[in-house]
């Protein structure tokens, strides 16, 4: 496995893995602090490239003024480890001032899918994402890359500014991982105080619900879905909610209340963010309604 | 010579060219209507690459309501004859359905560079040029793209979108082409009345005169050329001054009107557009002034 921390040598390093072989090359862009979701990115790039390309870059232009740039979670040695022990062939470890030597004068932006969800909570957050990705996409070229499901509106936007532009590489989404109690792996776990951590349970169980009660018709609308994950929700007592959405995807168009989530004829996906003091979590599940429900 | 009408064509094909030789690919994009300052950008690319690939799209987003998109000169009969004869490879002359099947919800843009000149006189322009150029660069994937310098402002807008996002192509800025009086090569000249035509050499006459007198120093200041610039305009009875400036290149901070031009110590471009009747028209020069004056 190479470290490489300059865009020089890492284009130089692909280039030379191509001429040498003709496999696909395949990005799994993280911002480090790597856990048992970022493992399972990894594993599915070493099983569809022949080069698997890790990039650990904490994005400072998709964090916000006061949210967590500063104090997000960094942890090189273990990173290295994981991604090591995941079978990656570079390790694309850059610094700020080699991703942006010069403050960026452009940016890439995706309208109206940013302007719901994470988009609304976090203005500018989804234009720092969609810009880095298009550096790296630039940087790596690579024909496949690899996101996780757990930031599903992320997905959902990133598809849309590789059809957009016409970027010439396979995005693919990967399923959430989860904790044995249902908590879906995230960096920002760490964070949590004990009490929080028992709390934030809230997120898995409520979409679990929500999706049995879907099944078995004891809800129907998108109105009674709404009601019923903000009640389960609010059973934790410190739980703060961002949002908790029923919507089209990956389209992200809200459901009116009073629709059956069943005649929406697409896929949906339920859509949360969660403060449990000062950690927001976000959490989903995708579904497709017909006859009973199939996981997408 | 090559005529391709959709993406997947192209690919295909630059593809299939790419693994028979290794030469590089080259990229000369245009709105059509091609005169002899494309043909320039045609040959460059001959010289300098195996595969010269030629785009005619009139990009409907880089057009601000009530300008002339609809009545934008195109001859497609005529253009691919002056391809054939510069010894273009490919041409690609996609519809608009072709480039945006749907309306783009990604945009890619570029600031401060793009919030003066032709960036003050036509809202979101450039944003259509610069995300319509990334999109032709992530289609054609060219090792270098050739840009006229008549667009001074659009050839650092581009530079600057290239070295953001790291895209890994070479912008090959090249010289004016001009009539033999001295009036820039424009497909819009076309528009032009007789009348038009002859107080439009103005604009060639002004930045020439401008050039000569702060060679032999009879103007220094940037106040003293912009005064000049003005002046000389202003003889032609129907000329109607959008900006003339004084600015550095390719930073294009405008010179304060005391500092003398050559205390910039940088590239410097007169920039001037002016209406004649309905038709707008640019133009500028680029140099460097030191012991006397280099043109750049």
């Amino acid at each position: 496995m190479k470290v490489i921390r300059t865009i020089e040598e890492l284009r130089a390093e692909i280039r030379n893995r191509r001429s040498k072989e003709a496999s696909p090359v395949g990005l799994v862009p993280t911002m480090g602090y790597l856990h048992e979701g970022h493992a399972s990115l990894m594993q599915r790039a070493r099983e569809m490239t022949g080069t698997v390309v890790l990039s650990i870059f904490v994005n400072p232009i998709q964090f916000g003024p006061g949210e967590d740039f500063e104090t997000y979670p960094r942890d090189e040695e273990r990173d290295l480890a994981v991604a090591e022990s995941n079978g990656v062939d570079i390790v694309f470890i850059p610094d700020v001032s080699e991703m942006y030597p010069q403050p960026t004068k452009t940016k890439v932006a995706v309208s109206e899918l940013t302007s719901l969800l994470c988009g609304a909570s976090r203005p500018g957050h989804f234009d720092g994402v969609t810009t880095v990705v298009n550096k790296l996409f630039n940087i790596v070229k690579p024909d496949f890359a690899f996101f996780g499901m757990k930031d599903a509106q992320q997905v959902a936007v990133i598809e849309q500014m590789v059809r957009d532009l016409n970027i010439d590489v396979e995005i693919v989404p990967c399923p959430i991982v989860r904790e044995a109690d249902g908590l879906a792996l995230s960096s920002r776990n760490v964070y949590l105080k004990p009490e929080e951590r028992e709390q934030a349970l809230v997120l898995s169980k409520s979409l679990q619900t929500a999706l049995e009660q879907l099944e078995n018709g004891s809800v129907t609308t998108a109105g009674e879905v709404r009601t019923l994950l903000n009640n389960i929700i609010s059973e934790a007592p410190i739980a703060d909610i961002d949002y908790a959405e029923v919507l089209t995807f990956p389209e992200l168009k809200p459901i009116d209340n009073e629709t059956k989530v069943s005649d929406t004829g697409s896929a949906v996906i339920l859509a949360l963010a969660v403060r449990f003091g000062r950690t927001r979590l976000i959490d989903n599940v995708l579904f497709q309604l017909k006859e009973g429900i199939s996981h997408v």
